[in-house]
């Protein structure tokens, strides 16, 4: 029998509309999809029609969070060796902070053919439902996009936040809202102005979406007043003072 | 007469099938459609039925590049005040450099209603499109993108490149080809390791595409060498070297 095929097919931030065409074409012709609680997942049934396909919830599997990954690869490599066409539907892009390479990886050393299709970035794309862009001529030339899953203490932090601090351009934190004080008192350690405009944005792109606007002096006591839970993304720089209404 | 809408479409970096479905859907519905040379504006003809629509390549428009956007701004609103629904196709993302909350501005400005659309950016899919993921775990835990339109030792130039080199994460560089020499320099003068891994990827997700690997000491002359070109993004941090075949 010959092998299938995997495909990593980033669903973007919430809404399935936010799927690219070329994404939403590799679901509908798909045999198997693995997927799990972030994008447009819980729609599924809505915008592809399920019948004789077979849909596996990751987030469901009965392993812990380490070994989910190794079974996902499992998933993946086993399904494709039966010869079907295996999607694998993640939120927002699969490169950014989803796991995709290393699920390319697990494909490619079992000699399969996986191909890649992005996503909408919920780093760019949140931020942008709550009117906020991540650039703006004339206020900021670049952004920084990175994960705060670990606090800036811990000994396995890559993010160096003093220099995030001195880089001055609009700052993106995705998986930081348990670290959130933690954080933002590094950038102001790091020399970053306290009243540098903030925003939270919880569950973008979904009808419940919940937007704060602070500081970054403040923006931890306003996480911590509102019940803010993830996802959440936070923009910090001054992006976060030009939100529009609109 | 009342009035119409606008609607910021993020285009993605350049084949059509990266168009969002929201974003498809709005051009389908437009009836003045504004594109520029970027993303999947020339394919426009293969996936939107142009019959009773007015199609504005706002490239061709007789002015020079500043009066343009203004130009463009007095375009959206003009044509949504008689009433149509005007659709802004942009490349990548509206908001990832696209002067997209410009055009917002303007709209709001004139009391239009004005929707965003955001799209796959180029700074991420661009280089997934060459094998190199953003993030990878154990690897780095954030990326940075900026733009290189103006030289390091420019007045206007709002990006510190010394910070930007110790924050040590993936640096992704857009309208950066005329600057590379220059920016490559600084961030080596600000500590990066000249054997920093390097790529760069001219027409990313076209059929023109073309790929280099280097690194940060030589990817100036790889780039001279091989007549790069815009549009083109190269990349400068650890993930370049995780480049995968497939």
């Amino acid at each position: 029998m010959e092998n299938g095929h995997i495909t990593l097919v980033g669903g973007g931030p919430g809404a399935w509309d936010l799927l690219t065409v070329r994404g939403l074409r590799a679901l509908q012709a798909a045999d198997v999809i693995l997927a799990d609680h972030l994008g447009p997942a819980d729609q599924l049934a809505e915008f592809v029609d399920l019948a004789g396909k077979e849909v596996i919830d990751v987030a469901k599997l009965p392993y812990a969070r380490q070994v989910t990954q190794e079974r996902i690869n499992e998933l993946l490599v086993a399904y494709a060796r039966e010869g079907k066409h295996v999607v694998r539907l993640k939120g927002g892009d699969p490169y950014v902070f989803g796991r995709g390479f290393e699920e390319l990886q697990a494909c490619a050393a079992a000699g399969l053919e996986c191909s890649v299709v992005p996503g909408v970035t919920s780093a760019v794309s949140v931020p942008a439902s709550a009117g906020i862009p991540v650039t703006q001529r004339g206020v900021t030339h670049g952004f920084s996009v990175v994960t705060g899953h670990l606090s800036p203490q811990h000994p396995g932090s890559l993010v160096d936040w003093d220099a995030l601090a001195r880089l001055g351009g609009t700052i993106v934190v995705i998986m930081g809202v348990r670290n959130v004080r933690a954080i933002t008192q590094a950038l102001i350690d790091g020399g970053l102005r306290p009243e540098t405009p903030a925003a939270v944005i919880q569950d973008g792109e979904t009808t419940a979406q919940r937007v704060y606007f602070a500081d970054a002096a403040t923006l931890a006591d306003v996480m911590e007043r509102e019940g803010i839970t993830s996802p959440a993304v936070y923009v910090i720089g001054e992006v976060a003072g030009l939100a529009h209404a609109g």
